[in-house]
């Protein structure tokens, strides 16, 4: 299917941002206040008389005796000038005066009072400050303005200030702002500098100040989504010209800044040539299980899921979840593979699934209730309904799906899992039983051969890897509804055991692996349940509003997706619900152009640079 | 094309191997020679007798005066057995007596002399033989008759015990048996059991006794390509237990050993799931650039070559060199792709080249003068004959030509190279002129990029890249019939620079990086010259009986193989030479079926389980 578009924005298969922002984030405006006057009590006899104007006149007297030095009742000497102000404006203005003069210190008998930690122009600005309100601040004395403030406690100043700062930050002066903010721990200005920096980090990081950046921001900083680099390598350069600029000091804070640069996402090849090899690095054995991840990751891809994997906003790339295939209403089948991307909230359809553009709809293969699977962000899909051999992957990357070695034993409602970078093909259905047949895939050798049996023949059972341990849950087994029975792979044994049952028997289900827990989702459950390989234990994740059997579910964006199903009157839904285990809660995401079910869901990494001109006929016979 | 094989074997496309025997090795046997006996002069008058029987006459006569204890002469006193025997019998027998009865020691005179390192029925079975020259060899005296023998040289019989123990090597014996031979250096027996060990490793390896092999017949053994071993994880793990068995004294061995194990053959996910872990490993910096290597090939492919990248022969993969497209008599088009191996001397034809199965000849693509290289075992293509865009990947595990994303600009007489796990296309003829444009391919986004262009704009030229620089050399430059010009670009400084210029201009020439060198070869040139890119100096390596224009040269299985060209009467050439850098040797190794020039050359590593059936149709539109 030939797909056009603009170089460097992705258009949607069809328009669908609308209907994607919709029902999801209606804004809320609350009511502006005007600022208070003459109020009148209804009944014509009393009045409440609020005269708004009053304190600016108060302020103006003050001011006025202060200028003629009259009833002033303190001199403050700061450096060789001296100010004759009145303690009882000072400690109405400042809980530091209000602190100074009203407690039984000897300041409070003190007629001259020296101070310290301020410079007298200062003193001045802060002085005429609270006696008129008004004070010039400029880019040579907000620093010592803003830091006198936040020692006397002039609020409304220090934010003056602050936001004085926030206008005028550039690439040079943000570091040394943010390290102000930092020391007077004046958390918005901080937070502000800190989303500047991150949206301004390539010009930023090369200058002198970014090395002198405290570790704690400097972590901050690396974790964010937004942090605006085209290459993760930017960010890793960051840090190790960070960790150089003092090694003795912070070698040992390597690991706290590694964790988070997105090693994984790093070019293969610039991982080897520059962070294997990076002196520091080799110095520094806490960072092990960091590369160790990025090694894997590379060889496996999502079979390695965590906050590294996901790429940055600003990349040229974007994790993507995916539904392949499946039948939507009145048992069509659909022939269609479309990526939906929940940071850049777009919906793309990729190349057709294989053998299913024929002149003849009869002819064309039937995509339903087969097995699929991520390895090295390539899709494999296998087998498929009446007992299917073919096993096709799709290369994300040239937009092709690409057949290679047949199943030896063809089958459907069956499950594909990748475990060690291998992948495993596992039971199912061979059109007269189930089966408990497992078979493992050699890339290189393009052969499939036997692996151990389930202990249980199952099909329509869900199925996923976890920290090297392979996990079958539920399914259909031979001569019963539904089982509940948990079967637990370990390839470093070969051999599969039971683990604790799931807390219902259940078919049609599906699950996926995620941080520590395996999420199962489908059936008849009508909720999400998870399982802890750790403590061996199930949990009630959150019920669901309807049955989903058949549905698909992805891990993507740090979220879980929930795709399409059939409800309790077998109806097919449309709806992808997200369920965000940080936040413990489950929205309703997006509503697809139809329902489907039976269908693929997984997830892959996708090219972002921009769609070029990809022509059909691309690959030999 | 349909390609049915039996499981197991290879089976050529059409009967090959006759012919690849045929020229090379014929058999010499040497004639051979009886005893000696009663021999005739011919004028009947003297005869010179010569009494072949005599010696043993002589020696049963000894014997009988040893029995009778007659003219004994010395006594030798072993543990507390005495044996009467003759002085001048044993200094016959023996270079060790010899030394103690002929030289001025005090043993000369002593009657009785005491005997030490052997003991009484060893001595008794030695003095027999010496006396009868028959001996009992049997498992239970053979290494003590060994040790004596080797000590007072009876080296006739050392050499009947070696024989003996050779003949009885068995998996629990080889290694106390080898360090027997070491021990006394008996190199033959040592040799015999080296290989012993390495046909039968696997049965070896567990053996508790192994553990103890002396680190330079271990690092020997490893070395070996004909180390019976079906996956290199098996000589891992050897080499890890072996260490492990005694880590303070071996650690520091490390290395060394681990030199010869082969890591890049290493299943990936393997490699950094049990080696990259490794404590031992994980404290041993001296291994890193042994890693490296290994992660570098992972991601690269035949950009690392050395003696670790090359398959063993049990395992099953084999390194071999293609011959792709190209062009052979009266100018017609050749379509096939063939495999050819030189360490199993055979040859299969694979997957024939895209766009090229059309009913109509003229309708085929006419695959020559195109550029080609290995990324990650898979084989690029892209150009060829006039100007074109077209670029497709060759993947030997399913065996399909995918086609990717076309190059910005057309061309043909160019050239691919592989730089920092990245494909590079350089300049070429575009239809109107050479061109110095430079493209770079990022396999995830799958697409090209300009990169910094030649200095000099070059078409046939030769080109390669060699420890993280490109060098193109000579062809044929604008306005000129050929150039001696080296050009080389640093992808750090991503700058081109001129090198020591060829020693003749010439284009229509290829070169490939092989250890140290890069080798060049084609054109007009009637030689192989090398380049030297740490000297930045040329040297002629050897004549060539012809010229070989638009020849083929690939590295393979640590030998040099140049395939086909045009001689001087541009006649297409069906020789393939092969250039052994170690023997510094230049040898016909075989005929192709029929002549072929201005094809591509490139090296991968093939699987050898066997052929299974693979279906045409087997990728989508």
């Amino acid at each position: 299917m030939l797909m056009a578009g603009q170089r460097g924005a992705w258009t949607m298969g069809d328009v669908v941002e609308k209907s994607l922002e919709g029902p999801l984030a209606p804004s809320t405006d609350e009511p502006s206040q005007k600022t208070g006057d003459l109020v009148e009590i209804l009944n014509g006899e009393k009045v409440k008389f609020d005269d708004a104007g009053l304190s600016l006149i108060l302020q103006n007297g003050l001011e006025t005796l202060r200028m003629e030095n009259a009833l002033t009742d303190v001199i403050l000497c700061v450096d060789i000038q001296e100010f004759s102000c009145h303690r009882v404006v000072l400690a109405a203005a400042s809980n530091y005066f209000r602190a100074m003069f009203c407690n039984d210190l000897k300041e409070k008998y003190e007629k001259r009072i020296i101070i310290k930690g301020v410079d007298a122009e200062t003193m001045h600005t802060l002085l005429d400050y609270t006696y008129t309100s008004k004070a010039l601040i400029t880019k040579q004395n907000v620093q010592r303005v803003l830091e006198a403030a936040n020692l006397f406690q002039f609020l409304r100043m220090v934010d003056a200030c602050a936001s004085f700062l926030t206008e005028a930050l550039n690439p040079e002066n943000c570091v040394g702002i943010l390290r102000l903010a930092d020391t007077h721990s004046l958390d918005s200005l901080k937070k502000q500098v800190q989303s500047y920096i991150i949206q301004n980090f390539v010009q930023i990081l090369n200058s002198e100040e970014f090395l002198d950046l405290p570790v704690d921001t400097l972590h901050h900083i690396l974790k964010s989504d937004d942090l605006y680099v085209t290459e993760e390598a930017q960010v890793f350069e960051t840090v190790m010209s960070w960790v150089r600029h003092k090694p003795s000091e912070r070698l040992c804070l390597l690991p706290y800044v590694l964790e988070n640069v997105r090693l994984p996402l790093l070019d293969p090849w610039y991982f080897v040539e520059t962070v294997e090899a990076d002196p520091l690095i080799r110095q520094c054995p806490e960072v092990f299980p960091l590369l160790q991840e990025a090694r894997m990751y590379h060889l496996s891809g999502n079979e390695i899921i965590s906050e590294r994997t996901k790429p940055r906003m600003h990349e040229f790339q974007s994790e993507v979840f995916m539904i392949i295939g499946g039948c939507t209403k009145d048992e069509r089948f659909v022939a269609e593979v479309t990526c939906l991307d929940p940071l850049r909230r777009s919906r793309l359809e990729v190349a057709k699934l294989p053998l299913t553009e024929h002149e003849l709809e009869s002819e064309n293969k039937k995509w339903v209730e087969f097995a699929c699977v991520t390895l090295k962000n390539e899709v494999y899909i296998s087998g498929g309904k009446e007992t299917q051999h073919d096993v096709w992957k799709y290369n994300s990357s040239i937009n092709k799906w690409i057949q290679i070695e047949y199943l030896n034993i063809g089958r459907w409602r069956h499950k594909m899992v990748v475990l060690g970078g291998k992948v495993y093909v596992i039971g199912g259905f061979d059109g007269l039983q189930r089966i408990n047949n497992v078979e493992t895939y050699d890339p290189f050798h393009n052969c499939w051969s036997e692996a151990a049996p389930l202990l249980v023949h199952v099909s329509s059972f869900a199925a996923t890897s976890h920290k090297k341990k392979l996990y079958v849950i539920g399914g259909g087994p031979n001569g019963k509804l539904a089982t509940d029975k948990t079967q637990c792979y370990d390839p470093s044994t070969n051999k599969w055991s039971l683990k604790a049952a799931m807390p219902v028997e259940a078919k049609c289900i599906n699950a996926v692996s995620f941080r520590d827990r395996i999420y199962v989702v489908g059936g008849a459950m009508r909720a999400l349940y998870a399982y802890s390989p750790l403590e061996d234990s199930w949990c009630l994740v959150t019920q669901l509003s309807h049955e989903r059997a058949s549905c698909g579910i992805a891990p993507c964006n740090n979220r879980l997706y929930i795709t399409g199903g059939r409800d309790e009157k077998n109806e097919v839904i449309a709806t992808v619900l997200c369920w965000d285990p940080e936040a413990q809660k489950l929205t309703e995401e997006c509503v697809l152009p139809r329902g489907v079910s039976h269908h693929g869901s997984v997830t892959i990494r996708k090219s972002y640079t921009h769609i070029r001109r990809i022509v059909p006929g691309a690959v030999s016979v």
